[in-house]
């Protein structure tokens, strides 16, 4: 099994004014492809240090994968570090410059000098192209087959480098063919532990594909990963296991891999050519920015009414004042109300509400902080559920409104 | 100068499953007391690997904190392996083991065998005691002087252990007595490069206090650091610089240190005794949600309605349709009459719109995607402003109400 260890480079990273967030991605993606990582490190612009943090991996692994300081500036070394670790010297790379040339005439700024120095790669190295900035990649090897491969830092230029080039040859240099590929249910309305009541038996017997959940607020994803020589042959083990699961948590998976659940209703909205309006208290405008966050969105949002005064959800949802009176603004009649008003008065097809308690003051024995309502009214009349959240106030409004959407979504179906 | 190395302990991070914060967090606290990192690591729940890359740090630095490994389970090595990388045994720590038994007796569940283990420390090290959980950290020493903190990696046991008990040491081990102090001055409506323009001078000849400009989303953070002994020391250097930086950005630094922008526009509301409601049409419900973020904002805020489709602005907000047909849901009109709607319909003191194209369709030659109007009406009437804004879908609807929340907060001034 090869091993490879990690090495992100940059003082900011030592002053933590930078989380190192490059480590963790490059590690999931080599464990995807089956590749080990043994030791991850961080180290700053300078260049002994750098030096001697690639010449002590190299001593325990069988390569080293370094992000960042590749740019122009004078504190960029890793370069010059992967030159004394390895012991060789730089070399021009002509394409490289030529590469940087043309990028800065497209934008019409000059070249600098400083420039010129990131189209040099330790000598013999294999060049990885830069497509979406100037300094390009390299991977340097030793006499002994060890390697240091190193990538720039900034995450839009490095993510492609490594799936494009760097990957695949890892791929082939330690004769990987597998890899894990994923598919994500998303779940809603349905606790982990009863996910993993009815699903327990894939979960204990399979191998591959492997079944994992995860929690969030309020919803669960199931991922189940395969390991396969290509997407297709992972895709062919994955949908027997994947028909099993939604068949078993029927109801409750409501997207796969990258759809949101507000991607969802919308889908399911505008397939019955259906609109939609939201009466909100104690989300406060959250579902609404929800369900607007989605492109197209307003084919089927028409509008909502964030009803956080009594006043208003009298005015403009026409709740009845004896309502509020008789059962209080956090109650099912009022939910229902505010539902079937804001339904009316938008004259959308489907109305939703949620009032509750969002704390931190305003709760009581009979109504504690975290009581929410939520309702959903179409024209056959109006239906609510009452939950109850813990957490802080902005916990209480994050949940309410996932279940909300929840609530919806499994209406909708 | 004193030197310190991190350490990370858990496969987890090698598999890319988690995102290393606490090292990000650790080197920040460090810093801020002048003690320099060195370095930073992770490697996996590996007993051998773990005491490796502990001896090696203690050949470079003059000590190691490692975060992470101090639980319960046979995955947690850190304890076996500071032993093994200092050569010693452990012995158990009494205090640790009642304090331990008597949050078991709190929560009335059973201690297990395994929550023994964690009131073992190496022998002779001074203990950390965790007040908010299980396992207590530990600092063991070498007889060079070297050592090993070792504290547990959640982030909420870890944090008040690292500032209360292993800082303190820490100073008083290297004899730094001085430790950065930080005010923050939160700014909106000014660019970066116009702040810079602005305190140029302070910026280049000031050395304690130090400040720096942090850009964020459609406003800036102005950081004044003083380096002191105390917090009221600190305080005294950073006066006068506060005051000057004030007078310089005078009508656009809403708050300092933790008050945000929703919570600034709330207390001028109550300090004024003035309520607020809001129209939405390309926020889709985000200022609502902003502003009803903050607790105890039901005594300001009153409501909101999110006009999405063209009837609601209409029928609830009551926008003239000769408006809309000729100007456009998009204009400076529409955004007013908006503003005013809401006022009116809420009975409202103050009444905010936006109206805007967040795209990605939906653009035109004249009125480009970006393109958002701002309104605030009070009694007096309403005034609107026009702002552009670049990016995708989210990045234009956050910035927009970034943008309307400064456009606010700078109309109740």
């Amino acid at each position: 099994m090869p091993s490879i260890e990690l090495l992100s480079v940059g003082t900011e990273l030592l002053l933590g004014q930078l989380v190192d967030t490059n480590s963790a991605y490059v590690a999931k993606s080599l464990a995807n492809c089956g590749i080990d990582v043994y030791a991850t490190h961080a180290v700053g612009d300078n260049r002994q240090r750098i030096a001697a943090a690639m010449r002590a991996a190299l001593e325990r692994a069988d390569g080293l994968i370094s992000t960042g300081g590749l740019g122009p500036t004078i504190d960029d070394l890793t370069k010059e570090a992967v030159c004394d670790a390895l012991d060789c010297d730089t070399e021009l790379h002509e394409a490289s410059l030529r590469d940087m040339e043309e990028q800065f005439r497209r934008v019409g700024r000059a070249m600098q000098e400083n420039n010129r120095k990131q189209a040099q790669v330790p000598r013999g190295s294999i060049v990885l192209p830069n497509d979406n900035g100037t300094a390009p990649g390299f991977i340097a090897l030793r006499s002994d087959g060890k390697f240091i491969a190193s990538m720039p830092g900034v995450p839009h230029e490095m993510k492609p480098m490594l799936h494009d080039q760097l990957l695949p040859w890892l791929r082939q240099r330690f004769g990987v063919t597998d890899a894990i590929y994923t598919r994500v249910l998303h779940t809603i309305s349905i606790a982990e532990s009863e996910i993993d009541h009815r699903i327990d038996d894939l979960f204990r017997t399979l191998e591959n594909p492997k079944i994992a959940v995860l929690a969030h607020d309020y919803r669960c994803d199931v991922k189940i990963m395969a390991k396969a020589a290509s997407q297709e042959r992972a895709m062919a083990l994955i949908a027997p296991v994947e028909g099993q699961v939604q068949e078993r948590l029927s109801g409750h998976v409501y997207a796969r891999d990258d759809v949101t659940l507000p991607g969802a209703i919308h889908e399911l909205l505008q397939g019955a050519g259906q609109t939609i309006a939201v009466a909100e208290s104690c989300t406060g405008g959250s579902i609404a920015a929800e369900l607007t966050s989605v492109a197209g969105s307003s084919k089927s949002f028409m509008g909502g009414v964030v009803a956080y005064d009594n006043s208003v959800k009298q005015s403009i949802l026409g709740v009845q004042s004896e309502t509020l009176e008789r059962f209080g603004a956090v109650s099912e009649e009022t939910a229902k109300e505010m539902a079937q008003g804001v339904r009316a008065r938008v004259r959308s097809d489907i109305g939703m509400a949620t009032t509750g308690i969002a704390g931190p003051s305003g709760g009581s024995p009979d109504k504690p902080v975290g009581l929410v309502w939520l309702a959903v009214a179409n024209a056959g009349g109006a239906r609510a559920i009452r939950l109850n959240f813990s957490g802080d106030r902005a916990a209480i409004q994050r949940r309410a409104t996932v279940a909300a959407l929840g609530y919806l979504w499994r209406f909708l179906q």
